[in-house]
């Protein structure tokens, strides 16, 4: 097994009735429970490494039902349906019985077809010429990655003078990892809280789903290698103690990899 | 009953053991199988009329894992976790006993708190001020929506001449129906296949998953009323045989509805 920190993060064991067991990893500890992006990344890597898998991935989608306990989980990811070139799959994780975080993903065999990113990547400085920024909170998994923030830092003043919730950054594991699907999830959920930003107002806050769109293939992202990503998120709207986010996520050379979406819960 | 056709299209059946029985809708018919709207809408309805439901719609997640077969289906939606003011669902559409459509839901009681709409409902002539567009093919769903196209409608010429995705029209159902969860869920998919436009080029595609993220609660769906929503839609990338697409619905007032994102399969 490598040594890298996010590869012991994501091991699981295939159990004798096809679902794996993880355990949650105290290097992506966040708040309350792990790092979101971590879990999914586990989701994730229990559909990368069941032996019935049928293709790449192409959409997650994760849902926090529950803030996980420290400790061990069962991830039962189950081909629901399978067709020629396609595969849906029903994901459940739970702890001592009791359904903490559900999914579904979708796998394809990919072809090569007409291709055009329609979203471009920001024009922006290279991330060597833009410096390290201080994490969004005093977390362990903001440790795990190196983010550069163009755009939308984390507020240093909490005085309520957002006026829009725009987020640029060049991310990375850190250290550096060569790009994978696993890596790619837990990248997606990277972004700090909107709202945050939105109205430089601390507020509690959590993720309640996400999903992740893969536009590269396994061929696009070793080609990313471990070099940043340029990541960027912004809110459509904050409603009544839910608010989305849009978000991308480019390689150095531009190709879109990835677009993820979710839904937060923030208290008043 | 009411006896408006979508009313008709939804309608489901609680059966003894706690799933819902429903039946495909020639008037919401597309090429092959039903409108995926119509299939959304009625996942949705399962959640909505389940005896156990706690609060109302904040996401769903509808994945088209197979076309239905005109007929009857079985829709099992299932509360996987509750906490005090927040219940997430796992949904499975079956027919002749295997699974069509998956699906995940979102609810939770909301509260009143600090609010605000990032992103605005563009700049656009009211309703009455637009000419009612042809549908974007000879099907029977179409006819079921009054759609004012304001932008990127369906191309008349195929010569590959598009050069961006974007869409944006008016939309409400015909006849008029008051707008609430199961209508919006279905107007969520009121768009035309994004490569239409980008390469004014006929393609075969197939949504393979859509999510659709509520920001109205009831109160403000049912202050819209019946009339016009602005839809916009427009694609991020289009890559080996997937694209994506995001959207944006409002209510005439400029209230931002819903956002909406999905996967759609296409061909060459």
């Amino acid at each position: 097994m490598s040594s890298h920190v996010f590869d012991q993060a994501i091991a699981l064991e295939l159990q004798p009735d096809g679902t794996f067991a993880g355990h949650t990893s105290a290097d992506y500890a966040n708040m309350v429970g792990p790092f979101g992006g971590i879990s999914a990344a586990q989701m994730m890597n229990a559909v990368l490494l069941h032996p019935q898998r049928l293709g790449e991935p192409v959409s997650l989608t994760i849902n926090f039902a529950a803030a996980l306990a420290h400790g061990t989980f069962i991830i039962d990811a189950r081909p629901a349906r399978t067709n020629r070139s396609t595969q849906h799959w029903v994901i459940d994780v739970r702890q001592n019985g009791e359904t903490v975080l559900t999914g579904t993903a979708f796998t394809a065999l990919r072809r090569d077809t007409w291709s055009v990113d329609e979203e471009p990547m920001p024009q922006c400085p290279p991330p060597n010429q833009v410096p390290i920024g201080r994490g969004p909170a005093p977390v362990e998994w903001v440790k795990q990655y190196d983010m550069r923030p163009l755009a939308g830092a984390m507020p240093t003043v909490w005085d309520g003078s957002g006026d829009n919730s725009l987020t640029q950054l060049w991310v990375r594991d850190n250290p550096p990892r060569p790009l994978d699907f696993a890596s790619l999830t837990a990248l997606s959920d990277v972004f700090f809280p909107r709202v945050f930003v939105r109205r430089a107002t601390l507020v509690p806050v959590g993720t309640v789903t996400m999903t992740v769109y893969f536009h590269a293939d396994s061929a696009q992202l070793q080609a990313s290698g471990s070099s940043h990503l340029l990541a960027q998120a912004r809110a459509q709207a904050f409603r009544n103690g839910y608010f989305d986010h849009t978000a991308q996520l480019w390689n150095e050379a531009g190709v879109l990899l990835a677009t993820t979406h979710q839904v937060v819960y923030y208290k008043n």
